[in-house]
């Protein structure tokens, strides 16, 4: 049975990115940054390869696009990414000035939009973009379910 | 009057680094990863200069470090920085499993250590380095306050 709506271009691309770190032996997270609709940066999950701790799908995305941009400040882009992002990515976001979030599933154990430190929500932040939750999260979920199901 | 005790080494690079950043026209933030007393890697913030809305003093020292060592993860190191670090530099200290963090100045803006959302506090947090606040605070608050009072 077809979804009742497809899934938003730049979502479909996220996961199409989380797809090829999973065959790459990274955990299968992706991120798209665009803005007016068009990909300014993409990233995947990098962490292994890189050999660098903050090389998660979301900060690759965001580098990619203020390089392309040529601003540190991504004013009026909007991120997508297949995973609720972590205090450190939910903090690049904000940094960025990123102005919409989309995201896939949910992330109980590390997330920090809906659940933990909610950073959005704490008085400090100087950057709240506007934040839709659940956009592909079947598919995100599954590939994240079965990448650690196949390490255990 | 000389200051009851001298500042360890690795405190007194970061505060050089904080330096040469406002010289460059960055807020003045310096940071260092140390493994066995041993400068492993060195950050100074970069926003401006490299357009990278993630290049904060800690979050250049550990992707230096990292590559340095040649692994994702920092495990046995520390990190010295200037300031209290924000949510996107606590993330990156807790996923590259910093051991100790020293900073400098608390920062009641934007500090995600001791205010605000506390990260290391919150039961989702999978690695809390030790803490030691307040070593080198004089120099870098004064260091700061200088360069936003010159912009004002």
């Amino acid at each position: 049975m077809a979804p009742p709506f497809p899934l938003p271009g730049p979502m479909r691309r996220a996961l199409e990115l989380a797809r090829a770190a999973e065959l790459a032996g990274e955990v299968p997270i992706g991120a798209v940054v665009t803005l007016d609709g068009h990909i300014l940066g993409e990233g995947e999950n990098r962490n292994r390869r890189d050999r660098d701790p903050t090389a998660h799908a979301e900060i690759v995305a965001l580098r990619a696009a203020a390089e392309r941009l040529g601003d540190f400040r991504l004013t009026g882009c909007d991120l997508w990414v297949t995973l609720e992002p972590c205090p450190m990515c939910a903090g690049a976001i904000s940094h960025a000035r990123i102005a919409r979030l989309y995201y896939g599933a949910a992330d109980p154990k590390g997330g920090a939009i809906e659940q933990g430190p909610r950073l959005f929500t704490q008085p400090q932040c100087l950057h709240r973009p506007e934040v839709y939750g659940g956009l592909g999260e079947a598919e995100a979920s599954t590939l994240l379910r079965d990448f650690f199901a196949a390490r255990r």
